[in-house]
């Protein structure tokens, strides 16, 4: 008893938000309704009603929610809605750069001017696109659970896997719908998800890139923003625009801020289950791995590029590439090291395990998972040095040496292994260099790879060495020993081959250290989302699947940098940060944009901002009102949104939506899409 | 040797960019030309000519710096510059907000509406207001030094003043000018600096409140900003304009982004040659109490405003102005705890102490300092909270109770004591349960403090009883109690005299024991100033003291919250973010500024930003460029600059001015101040 009430002050300390709904979940789920830091990306099948009710006074019925989930729809990768009655399908312009860039000429390409189709006949077919409607949701967990029988985890795995494909097959030849199984929970449920596809998709309108994704990879993941991240495509069925009246009308003005606003979406993945001891490795061990290995592809960039100013313009984007994932891990990192976040996690943890620990059953089935992964996690960091560097990076010329020398290239391998392709030795030898420096200042002296391959010599000799004395870069020379197989591999003399020799049976050793620990790790994560769906039932959202989902939020400024964010952006603003950088790339003007400046009201909002929960896959998603109209159309978080990958908080991270208002000034005033325009305003009935 | 080498290392390793300049200062002096940290302060004695050679191709002559100086003139608190051949002087808004109030009459508060003199006859004079302008800088060290002779310190200290006092007369007598003995290197050197003082100002223009602090507190101390922070003010002799060559003109264009810059201004008060224990201290010790202040005044105030939405009105500005200090100190803080910057603080006093341990005669002299600082800092800190905490604070009633029981209550205290106030109780019993819960908290359970004033009582309990049982509220009470004097003091029976006058010996003790400690710390600190004096020379430039400066910097963006803040703003920008907030306070614009959009150009920049090394007391310093023309008008540091207080670093800090193509479009569209506008362009030559 004691231990309970330490246990809750310990959360009320915390900032557990516990809310007081009333539960109706299973026998071991609580009267918990919102646990902040696994955020908002609720599924359709159990939507918080009373979470709702408590914070907004907003109740939806069932016909709000079957209407905005058929008014939902997903794209390959992204998110999308329709917004008219015909079948128009709202998504962001990156989500059909495919589609834009088909459709583009060597005259015209619609990437750079934009794509405005002014009748139905010029609207353009997408290949390969599709999109898809969630008619409906079943919980086939018991069904998936009756048939692994199995006793080895690879026997479970096979029996599991043969349940999962007769479960959709059988609903596939039922109902001619597209039906796919989701493992919810890290496995802890299992949902079938039946979808209508629709495969006649055409383009309707696009923007030019540069309005798209003004501001570029500089501005990417941040806020204030000013993009018209949009794309229009449309639905035909039968040849005619597919109508329907599942659709979102356009809002009359937008979202006031303070607004309850909901987002509805694929959200892709988050891993807001892990337990404290996965993120701690995460948080220790990789991501200090992976931001340095940024830093020396920075550098080797950094320098090709200082070269000359035709290096600088080569090299540009790939920097900024770079620049973007760093950027993005950064932000995960940085919300693992947060000391509050943190200390959330392992409050909430430690309740989560008491739950399970005070019902018999649930301890003798769920108990040992922690501790399991917990130690596996710690062995795999006793050899994370050796798990890093065993291996062919750094070097092209290495990376085929290591696929020759492992044997059995096929396929795309084998492919980049054959095709002519020049090889710049500096590059080479410098992304070499760097590599075996690293490994070299994380290894210890005496470690086999160390001694295999640098000896006492230097990295930067031993680049030097190899690179230059190898004939890899010859595309016979790669092709012979192909050709040639294990035993001409093994006759090389190339000193390439000769260390890849070396490298390969350590970095196979190593690789099978890891894997029986990768393998606990997987099946005891399974036991904990069994073990949280047992304790919390669907009161917690699960992880992000890739499945629709429904996130609330609020339109709010921010704090950020000392004052604050405002909720909105404006035309007036595109126009200011433009100017501001003297019209330099990125900020430059998409032309249309800097010609008809003088027809546009300044005032317009163009992007604005909500306390919603998304991720990538969320891109494209609608923003609606309680009235289900679109007031906005989701391209991106703030920077302040990458730490909830893995721990949601709303005080700073915000959902970046393109205001409707926004859209609509665009399309009438600087495309002339009366048409388009038209239609959606007709749509509002 | 070997020493000497490793220090080197660690010197490069740290970042201690040292430049190749010739050394022709002392022979002590090395060939150091800049130091990092020290930031770019420089005094017009000591103008850095190699340094800036070696970094911009750019060596003024005397002329230059003397015209510089000549045209840089001091404002009382603050910085200006004459900006035309007739007297014109252009300095910050809130530079003569004292002239603007004064000149204000009942029916037009020229703070709200702005002012602008449409004739010379119409501008009015600013009472009290003066102008000082550099004339010239002797170097009166050895004068002062010779003068003191005793060796204690209070003697050494009365001999020390006795010399300034002369050395000032003197000169005043000779010249007729203002002079002023500054100490420099806290007490390494002395300057005469002689002013000739302009005391007949006049107000020219000034702009609304609300457009030169559009944004308010919330955006103080941040950039992007959209500030008009402008006054114009002329200097008049015998009744006339005052006629000088030495003016600065506007420029065509203002700078291009990568331009050359210099400041020149009265920069304040820095704390950069302090030493790393006495940084440590204010890290460790003060900061975080000042902050934990805030907070505590923050919770009250907030709570007070909560009660109603007069409440809010009323006490708004109170809750954004302990804001603003929070967040100043809260910069300052951050930049004591930067591992890096502390890191680079720490390598420089290492070489800085091995120069002066290499010279056996400074090593007798100063070595010794350093230590004495560490110890007395120690032992500051050991007694910390008694420091704290033994006091009258957080309850008025308890501050006046203090302030009588202490007795000999005259001047300004006296007069506050006997002003009738309305005093609220409940306030009142806030403030002091919020005060001694604190102080609880960090003292002793059995301090003599925490048993005089609680015993076993809670703190909200004593607060009740000492402000319900109080009579102190009344005025007559207090003026009886003052009337009366000592005897009176001792013979009160009024709980709150009684708990003074328990509190007053143990406040009296610990004054009494910090004192020699805190002498001991100016006495060393003096010592580490001659020594820097002595092993760098005026390669260093001093802290600041409110005395004219010269700092050089470079016009360019910055990396904010993932991308760039843009390197200047233009009016699109201020008229997006009023709209972005829906013109909600404090980003309301002021009505001519929102009536004459339509007449401006929108493009025009109206902030930027620069590398300059600034702090308070440079408002309103002129930015100019190599041809010594107006840019720019200084009035504020981004966030990022806070910590430049004890550590400069300008990867992100910046300098906050208006820009002037800015101020010209402002004067033209905006106040219709052709007139003013005029003679600035006239003064373009």
């Amino acid at each position: 008893m004691k231990r309970l009430r330490q246990l809750s002050i310990v959360l009320a300390v915390a900032g557990l938000v516990v809310a007081t709904a009333t539960s109706t979940a299973s026998t071991q789920s609580t009267s918990t309704g919102f646990i902040k830091e696994f955020g908002t990306m609720w599924t359709f099948d159990a939507p918080p009603l009373d979470y709702w009710q408590a914070t907004y006074g907003f109740r939806p019925d069932q016909a709000w929610l079957d209407h905005v989930r058929l008014a939902s729809v997903r794209l390959p990768g992204c998110s999308s809605s329709f917004v008219s009655q015909y079948g128009l399908v709202m998504t962001n312009h990156h989500c059909a750069r495919g589609c834009i860039s088909a459709n583009s000429t060597p005259d015209s390409s619609y990437q750079e001017t934009g794509f405005v189709a002014r009748t139905l006949e010029q609207e353009k077919r997408c290949n390969g696109m599709y999109v898809d409607q969630l008619q409906s949701i079943e919980d086939v967990t018991a069904r998936i659970r009756q048939a692994v029988t199995a006793t080895d985890p690879a026997g479970q795995v096979e029996q599991r896997n043969a349940a999962i494909q007769a479960v959709r097959q059988e609903c596939q030849n039922a109902t001619g719908l597209n039906c796919q199984v989701v493992s919810f929970y890290q496995g802890g449920m299992y949902g079938l998800y039946r979808y209508k596809r629709f495969d006649d998709v055409r383009l309707v309108m696009a923007p030019e890139g540069q309005a798209a994704f003004f501001g570029g990879d500089p501005d990417n993941f941040t806020y204030p923003r000013y993009d018209f991240d949009l794309t229009l495509l449309r639905v035909y069925e039968n040849g005619q625009p597919r109508a329907t009246d599942h659709y979102f009308p356009f809002s009359e003005n937008g979202a006031a801020e303070g607004e309850l606003v909901f987002i509805t979406g694929n959200p892709g993945s988050t891993g807001r289950l892990l337990t404290v001891a996965q993120m701690e490795y995460l948080r220790d061990v990789v991501y200090p791995a992976q931001l340095a290995g940024y830093e020396r592809q920075l550098e080797i960039v950094r320098y090709l590029s200082s070269q000359s100013e035709e290096a600088r313009r080569q090299y540009e984007n790939q920097i900024f590439g770079i620049e973007n994932s760093k950027k993005a891990v950064t932000g995960y990192y940085n919300g693992l090291r947060d000391p509050e976040r943190m200390a959330r996690k392992r409050a909430f943890e430690q309740d989560f395990r008491g739950r399970i620990d005070r019902d018999p059953q649930l301890r003798r089935r769920y108990g040992g998972a922690w501790d399991a992964i917990a130690n596996a996690q710690q062995e795999l960091a006793s050899f994370a040095p050796q798990a890093r560097w065993y291996g062919f990076g750094g070097s092209q010329l290495l990376g085929m040496a290591g696929a020759i020398v492992r044997g059995n290239v096929s396929g795309r391998a084998r492919g980049q292994i054959l095709r002519d392709q020049p090889i710049d030795r500096d590059v080479e030898i410098m992304g070499l260099t760097a590599q075996l420096e690293a490994a070299k200042a994380e290894l210890p002296h005496d470690d086999p790879f160390i001694r295999a391959v640098l000896g006492t010599r230097e990295p930067k000799a031993v680049a030097e060495t190899l690179v230059n004395g190898t004939r890899l870069g010859e595309l016979s020379v790669r092709q012979a020993l192909l050709d040639g197989g294990a035993t001409a591999v093994a006759r090389s003399q190339d000193p390439m081959i000769v260390v890849a020799r070396a490298i390969a049976p350590l970095a196979e050793q190593v690789a099978a250290r890891a894997e029986p620990l990768q393998t606990t790790i997987s099946a005891n994560a399974e036991l904990v989302g069994q073990a949280i769906f047992a304790a919390y039932g669907k009161a917690l959202p699960p992880d992000a699947t890739f499945t629709l989902r429904i996130t609330d939020g609020v339109v709010k400024r921010y704090a950020m940098n000392g004052t604050y964010a405002p909720y909105k952006t404006t035309l007036y603003g595109l126009y200011a940060r433009s100017e501001e950088f003297d019209h330099q790339a990125p900020w430059q003007l998409a032309p249309r944009w800097r010609e008809r400046m003088g027809l546009v009201d300044m005032t317009t909002p163009i992007n604005f901002v909500s306390t919603n929960d998304i991720i990538g896959g969320n891109s494209g998603s609608p923003v609606i009102n309680k009235n289900a109209e679109v007031v906005g159309l989701v391209f991106d978080g703030n920077i302040e949104m990458l730490p909830n990958r893995f721990l949601f908080d709303d005080t700073v991270s915000r959902t970046v939506s393109v205001h409707s208002s926004g859209l609509l000034e665009g399309l009438r005033k600087i495309y002339d899409a009366t048409r388009i325009a038209d239609e959606l305003a007709a749509a509002r009935r």
